[in-house]
This record gives C-alpha cells, structure tokens and sequence, in this order.
C-alpha cells in the first residue's frame, strides 16, 4: 500500500502551486485570459469589472463537525457543495457568479489527496457556470478542517432580486422539492449503510452534493417576474420569515401544497415523522423560495417548464404584516407557523 | 460580578443583527447609502462597479492557536490585525480598498461581547480607510475561534503593482522597520508580563496592531514610480524570494542596510540573536516591499518624505536571474540567501 502524501511533506507554497496547475488544467484558458488581470500567486487576485453592472459578493464557511462529517462527506463532495452553498446566494440575488477565493484551513497531517479532490469537487461545479477561483489563502488548523469560499458575480441593477420584494397578495413559490436534504442528513447521521435504500441514496446526494438554481433564478431576474428571492439554505419557514421581515408583510402557506419528493415521503414514513416537518424545519436544500404577481404565476410556470427540468410550484400567498406567518394544515385549520430552522449556536 | 452574556443566549440571527447596528452606528451613513445597493441582511451583498477600474480581491483567515493565542490578543487587537492583514494585501497591489465582508467561526461559549469588541476593533481600521463591512457569515465552530476577512477595492489598470514588474538593476527598498513583529511574537510567548520594558512593548504592538502601509503604496503606484511590489507578510527573505520568482531575476541586499529599530536592536542584543535576522526570517511586518528604476530613487524618497512619515529604505538591487538572491554582510561578503520565513505546514 501506498503512503498518501500529507501536506506538511510538501509545504503551504508547494501546495499553492499544486491548486494553481490543477485548476489551470481544469479551466484550460489561454494563458493571459484578459478578464483575469491578476490570478494565483500575488497579494491579490484582479480582475476587470463589468461596466453598468451591480457586483454581488457572498461567503460561505463550513467548518468540520459543524457543517460536515468526514466519515460521511468525501473531500470531493466537500468541495461541491462549499461551492453550491455560495452559488446559491449569487442565484438568490438574480445575479451571475463569475469569480470565487478558496480558504483552505488544514490540520497538518491532511493528505495532498484530500486538497487535490476538495478543488476537483469545487473545480467541477464552477466550470459547469464559468466561474473562475482565482485566488484564496491556504494554512494551518489545529484540528479541524475549515473551507470557507467567496463568490462574486454581477447583476444589472434593475434585476437584483431581494427579500424585500414581495407585496400582499403575492403567490409564494418554490423551485424542485424541499426537506430532502435535511432527511439525509438524518440518514448519514443514524442509520447503517445497508439500510440505505435507493430512496436514501437520493435524500443523502441532495445534501451532499446540491446543485444551486442558477438558471432557474436567472431566467426569473432576466424577465423581471419575481419580486422577493431567498435560497432555502436555512429551512422553509426560517427563509419564509427573512423574506417576510425584510418585506414587512405577513405569509400563509398550505402545508399540502409543499412540494415533497417521493423519496422524503418514504423515509419519513419510516422515521415516523410528518414528512413536511423536514420541509418546514430542515435546511440545506438551497431551493429557491420567492414571491410573484398572482397574474403571472402561470406566465413563469410555463418560462420554466420551457426552459429547464425543474418543477415549481406555489405553495401560499403573502398576506398583510398583521396576519402574521400561518400555516393552513391538512384539514384547512389555521396556525401560526413555528419559525424553527437551522440556527448556529441557538438559544433552545 | 455580572455574568457576560454568551452568544449561545442570545442566537446567530440576534447577533447578526447586533453586528449590523453597530456597524451602522460606527459608519454613521444615511440611511440608503447609494453605493450600497444591499448590505447586511440577504443572501449577498450588492454594490456599485466603478466603470473603468479593475476589481482588486483578497482574503486571509485567522485561525486561533496559529495565527493568534488569545491569551495575549485582545478581541479588539483580533479584529484590528483581521482587517489590517488584508488592507496590506491590497495595498501592495497599489489597489484602493473599498468593501469588506466578516467572516466569525465562534464556538459556542464565546460572550456577545468578545465580538462586540472583535467588530470594533476592525471598524476602527475599517473607518480610517473608508472601507465598508457589508456582510459576511456567521458560524459555529467546534472549539477554536475562527475569523475570516474577505476585502476588495480598486485600481486604474495602469497602477496596478505586480510581483512580477521588477527589472534588473532596479533598486529594492522597503518602508518602516522589518522584522518587528516577529520579535514582538517571540516577546509574547516567551517573556513574563513584568520583563515587558518600553521596546518590548513597541515590538509587541507591531504584532498585534499592524498599521497597512496603504497611504504609501498608494502615493507610488499613482505617481508610477514603482515596478514590483509586495507585502512583507510573510518575511523580508521569502518575500524576496517570490518577487525574484515572478520578475525571473535575483537580487542582492547588503545586511547593514535593512532598516531595524532600536527597539529591536535592544531585544536581539537581549535574546542573543542577531537583529537582521528577525528581518529576514521572521513575518507578519506588513511593510512593502518594492523595486523601482534607480533614476527614481531620489525621486520616491522625496515624495514620500513629503506626504507621509513612513522611511523608506534602498536595501538591495535586482540582479540577473542567474546571480541568485544573495546576501552581502557587514563585512563585505557574499553568501547566498537562505529563503526561510513563516510557510504554513512547512516540510522542516
């Protein structure tokens, strides 16, 4: 058996200069890319700026055993989703991502392995949306791994879409289906890999490996039919309360009308939980939640069933700021929607 | 006594909130501050392109029990150094800095007021430079603190300051006094509180407090005096070594001429080192280092004598690729330089 090579055998600037050939190869540019003024390998990284166009910048961090396990993420997959979790927010702003800055802070026995796949697992899902990682920082941790990624894009100024939109009587939709990554979670986190049928195969790669509405939203943006846009990273009904507090108004939603995978359904029969539980409380799907004139919820349901695979669907209305976050169950009986979710550190 | 409040009491989305406040407050803008089109509060932040300009963008982290022991660095110092190591970045790309995003891995027990003073501490900088914080991430981490500064700013394309811009013959000269910081890290960890004397103190607050030479670079790369340039982050040998890399020539600094201060001069004479050393080796001076035409040396003295405080200093000259990077000491003689300094995970 062949011992890995661990990072501390070659050094941070050895390192540096492996991510800088690997990503090379991978975009394959011509050497002086215009556009790319300055890339790895100086204090900075540079580049032109797009006349006319607003620059949207978000980041992300996922630190080891807070927001993954390394005996069930691959460094691969790690790589993916610390990408998809920032493209997602580019998404949510109507924007389009264009450049990133990878941090890699790394426990000095990590392998050359485990950096060389996180940036395969990165470099994959950036070439899908030609965004270039042109820079970032690379150290030491004491234990844990830390990877956090920053992302810019642009946006014409009349296309930013914010959670501050949405207006009374707007229809409430979401893209694909919502609580199959939390379920996932759930499933890498109890049960026993035998147990992990085709159905939990695919709640776990929807938390492993999420694929960001880039195309989804920017279809949306660029025909101007949206009024409010958030990702769901938080859960359904933290992400519906963002939206509601920075919009000042109030949201019902029709539990029945959540969209929920088969798969979601099947696992929580077995868990024995309510499967729109996971909907309203787990995050991570990083849908697209937004709000719609009600005369053009049909007008973008037929854009996107032209354009792309994915479904969406309409799942409540905004109401005034008096009638409060409510949830209509299936019996048509009205409450106030709990607004649990995914909180760091949260007071219990 | 009263008991500091943890932020495990009060959650991520108050604290987020509690940052916000006292950023607006420390900001003190109008309300719709146009250039900022979305700040804290979405999925991304929102700003306005200045048409014409090139993007300049960086990033550096933190990570306790590396970069920083929080047993001899306040929050504030914390936050200060986390803004400060970036502005360097992007003043030795003659760059403008103008927005910022925070990124905070908090384990769970950290008081709401250890972050109060780490926001206030890089605002403090942050205000002297007209540098936006605008958003950013906020997280658990398991047991270490994590912080994570994203800055970027601009630059005409024709003042932008390259590693790679030095030409032989071209004289290398620094600002400040090297070698500092290091001694003021050695101080910390190895001194008693009461050995602390009045040079030990200063060596310590250019570790803990870096003043980024941005008013400086600033004033060369308008003037276009200035052909490579780069930050001493990382220690005056290795930094040489990396600009010698991308220009493909050597240099050549004579020993008597890096610029010590006397308060470093006292503690080497103390410690039994010799003083250069810390220059050479040791890192975290975030003073520039730069090459410019010989014609111009005079010339960049003067200017700089008349706009700032700042010394600056001739230390070498660059030399063909193929005379190396060499050292002249005090007695004439020519060895080779040895290229250490701080490199993350390094092979010993």
């Amino acid at each position: 058996l062949k011992k890995k090579m661990l990072i501390k055998e070659i050094g941070e600037f050895k390192l540096i200069e492996r991510i800088k050939k690997q990503l090379a190869k991978g975009y394959n540019l011509p050497k002086s890319y215009k556009p790319i003024v300055v890339g790895i390998g100086d204090d900075a990284a540079v580049v032109e700026t797009e006349p006319d166009k607003l620059l949207v910048a978000t980041t992300d961090i996922l630190i080891e055993d807070i927001h993954f396990d390394l005996k069930t993420t691959s460094p691969y997959d790690l790589g993916w989703k610390l990408l998809a979790v920032n493209l997602s927010d580019i998404a949510a702003m109507g924007a389009t991502p264009r450049y990133g800055l990878v941090v890699l802070g790394l426990p000095v026995n990590t392998s050359v392995e485990t950096v060389d796949n996180l940036i395969h697992g990165a470099l994959d899902l950036a070439k899908k949306f030609k965004v270039f990682l042109i820079g970032g920082d690379t150290v030491t941790s004491p234990d844990k791994l830390v990877v956090n990624l920053v992302l810019w894009g642009t946006v014409p100024r009349d296309r930013v879409l914010k959670r501050s939109g949405a207006k009374v009587k707007d229809k409430i939709m979401v893209t694909g289906t919502i609580g199959d990554s939390s379920a996932g979670l759930e499933i890498l986190q109890t049960l026993k890999a035998h147990t992990k049928t085709s159905w939990a195969r695919k709640l776990i790669n929807k938390h492993l490996l999420p694929y960001p509405r880039l195309q989804e939203a920017g279809l949306m943006a660029r025909r101007k039919l949206v009024h409010g846009m958030i990702d769901s990273s938080d859960g359904l009904s933290i992400s519906l309360k963002f939206i509601c507090q920075a919009s000042r108004v109030g949201a019902k939603i029709w539990a029945d009308k959540i969209p929920l995978s088969r798969e979601l359904r099947c696992y929580a029969d077995f868990a024995g939980r309510a499967a729109y539980s996971y909907a309203l409380y787990g995050g991570e799907d990083y849908e697209l939640i937004f709000t719609v004139p009600a005369d053009k919820e049909e007008k973008i349901k037929r854009l996107l069933q032209k354009f792309s695979d994915t479904r969406i669907t309409t799942i409540g209305e905004i109401v005034p700021a008096q009638k409060g976050l409510t949830l209509v169950d299936n019996n048509g009986k009205i409450t106030e929607l709990k607004t649990g979710g995914y909180e760091h550190f949260s007071p219990s």
